[in-house]
């Protein structure tokens, strides 16, 4: 309105401009990651489907294979025109500099959604049953064990003698499909109020190992990849933080949590909940970075030695406003950088991708379905569910993709099958647990 | 531990190591923010002073003056080197690289100490009685006006006639002197619980708007200072966004909140009132921008519109942890950048600074105090409280301190001497509300 006037009067302080620029790229980026994500998991919720469906759908609709609204630097991608003047008129910064600056603060959105994806691991935790968890570890640790095993030897077999690629390929797509995204399973299962459940449990614990077991395969992998020997000592020396790891945090959840209780109770500045487990939170982050393990196994194992305090409740309700807009952010970024075009069958080019990725896919879903028959109980469970808990890649695949691609290890047909390998098992889960969980006759009962 | 040999296996892909100290440092950086900031709050709260007392301290503490543990990258200065070590051994990066990945992510830890602000107006907006700040808005207005005037003018003269400093530099220090910081007397009303009386209210409205008149200001005082000769057309415009803006937030209050509420009752999916909430603020802040004013006022609009609605209380419990979290952020940081060492008076460089900051000082109390005995009132208001409650400078001072440091109009002594003044109004306006709205007796009652 009044600013084609006004601005130029300011322009002398250029700076300024840029800081208008830069609000308003990091307010409009808000506001089209959350009315793009809620639309959709609105209409996923009427649809009887997890409402992160609809957070992965709307990072499709508006990232690299969509309107090219939010786009990652590392897509290489144009952002649209309309945004980017919209921001040029009002900030009066010339249309370059508006696509220098998104590009430059993209990465407080990547941080602002890792923080998602801390919390909504930290809140997985704390509503896990310790105990529970600590019952199934056997059938978890058999479940996460097979789970990796299955899917890499096949996979990697499977593309070296069927479709002779070069063993290290080979081998590294077979590493991609190792390891479950907990985020995706823990929401689905949250949402529907499964988590407490055996089954719940055991995918849980499966797959906090499968992260562990496949930052060690990743090890192994880049040992290989860089023509090294295979050297046991330090594969040694990373199982063993692991289960260090994962002993002290059961060790700490007895110990710790009712000395958090205290320092609470002692505590008077206000807000002093979020921001005491907060600071427990990253604590756990830093020491489980600094050992060699993802920072998110962290998260997760400050919710476990929190689930054990008093103030549990109190802590859920204020970090589920962090995990309600940061996860949001966190699955629409997964979704704005999946390029559905590798998928187009009508583009010879990607034929031949297309029947490694069929492959893959069937694989990835063998392999994890499988290992939901592999554990023994004594109470029966309901194996399926267990199994299809195990099917999303989601990240973690995502992860291993840029890794390989980044390393120049995979070729452009092999690329686009991992990626189809990634979006299929991740849109497939939440869609078949949602069928076996809750079923058509309760829906329509509930509806 | 393990990692002195299990990272060097994976150095071949540089970039995870570069992710992994990436993420050291993000979480690092929480970890040091958060321990110094809640220790002093505590103190502070035991001290019977406001907690955000601590957080300005806790960043003076780790900040330019003091640890070089947090250094915005404006600062120059050189950070510290044991945390740079630990992580760039813990992450097998090299200390140089660590130096340049904290410089370029310390972005993100600004946008989100903004949130922090959006947040903390946010909560402050929601928290206001609509009908009261209307019902005050003469009173508001006449304190907001003479607390702008009587600054500007008798600082602008006052160092142009008694220390001969070229006008354009007196007068940009004299509209340095204009805006309240409205989160740090919202933070200190709202702690004490003093946000809802008529003082609290007046005090609000007159921050909201001397913020818009140091918009106006700006404009103008960058017009002058350019060269350019004044024109009336833009500012007149300014003015009249400034009034549209006004006049929209108080109706919308009246007729979208009701719609907000229908909104809410009808969204399924989970965490649909910290969403449709944040969506709100975002919406106001992109509202605000886009016509040339500040994006606070747009949060602090947001909460307005939205007090009116049912559903305030449950809005407020989910902002409340947000708040929390990053406003403590966005007041750290407001620490980090002030540098106590031209205070020193045993530096003979500081001394010229020394006495046009004392006189600064003196000015901006004086001025500020003065505005609170300026409006006409039916009802007895505590006066003093009024004048203290505009206080504070803050981040306004200091963007006004950055904006014209960087376009070279201001000597280094004027500079130290507005950044006294601002820590000065900082630092005094929390201690002399406590003093005067509590009062002793009552502490020591309460405690």
């Amino acid at each position: 309105m009044a600013d084609d006037m006004v601005l130029p009067l300011l322009l002398e302080i250029g700076s300024h401009q840029e800081d208008v620029a830069e609000t308003l790229i990091l307010v409009g980026r808000f506001l089209i990651i959350f009315l793009a994500a809620r639309s959709l998991a609105e209409l996923m919720v009427r649809l009887q489907l997890p409402s992160i469906l609809g957070e992965l759908l709307a990072g499709v609709l508006i990232g690299v294979s969509g309107l090219h609204l939010l786009l990652p630097p590392e897509s290489g991608a144009q952002l649209a025109a309309w945004p980017v003047q919209i921001v040029s008129q009002l900030a009066s910064v010339s249309t370059e500099r508006v696509r220098e600056i998104y590009m430059t603060s993209f990465g407080s959105l990547q941080q602002l959604s890792t923080l998602g994806l801390y919390a909504l691991l930290f809140l997985t935790g704390l509503e896990s049953e310790l105990d529970e968890l600590v019952a199934v570890g056997p059938q978890a640790a058999t479940v996460a064990m097979t789970g990796v095993v299955l899917p890499f030897a096949a996979g990697s077999a499977g593309l070296y003698y069927l479709f002779h690629l070069p063993a290290i390929a080979a081998v590294f797509a077979g590493a991609a499909m190792t390891a479950t995204s907990i985020g995706i399973t823990a929401s689905v299962f949250g949402e529907l109020g499964f988590l407490k459940t055996r089954e719940g449990q055991i995918v849980i614990g499966a797959a906090v190992l499968d992260d562990i077991l496949g930052i060690i395969i990743l090890a192994v992998v880049v040992s290989l990849a860089s023509g090294n020997a295979l050297r046991l000592a330090p594969i040694l020396k990373l199982v063993l933080a692991a289960l260090v790891f994962v002993a002290a945090a059961i060790w700490l959840s007895q110990r710790a949590a009712p000395l958090f209780d205290k320092l609470l109770d002692w505590l008077k500045a206000p807000g002093e909940v979020v921001v005491a487990a907060f600071v427990v939170l990253i604590l756990c982050c830093f020491a489980s970075q600094a050992i060699g393990l993802e920072a998110a196994l962290g998260a997760f194992a400050a919710g476990l030695i929190l689930s054990q305090s008093e103030r549990t409740e109190a802590i859920q309700e204020t970090v589920k406003p962090l995990v309600a807009l940061f996860a949001t952010i966190f699955f629409v970024l997964i979704g704005t950088a999946m390029d559905l075009s590798v998928l187009n069958p009508f583009d010879p080019a990607n034929r031949q991708g297309l029947v490694v990725a069929a492959f893959l896919l069937a694989v990835a879903i063998a392999g994890k379905l499988a290992s939901g028959w592999t554990y023994f109980s004594a109470e029966p469970t309901r194996r399926l569910v267990v199994g299809l808990g195990m099917l999303p890649r989601g990240e973690v695949g995502l992860i291993f993709l840029g890794l390989g691609s980044q390393a120049g290890l995979l070729t452009p047909s092999l690329e686009a099958a991992i990626l189809m390998m990634v979006i299929g098992t991740t849109f497939l889960a939440p869609l078949l647990l949602r069928a076996v969980l809750v079923g058509p006759d309760r829906d329509i009962q509930k509806a």
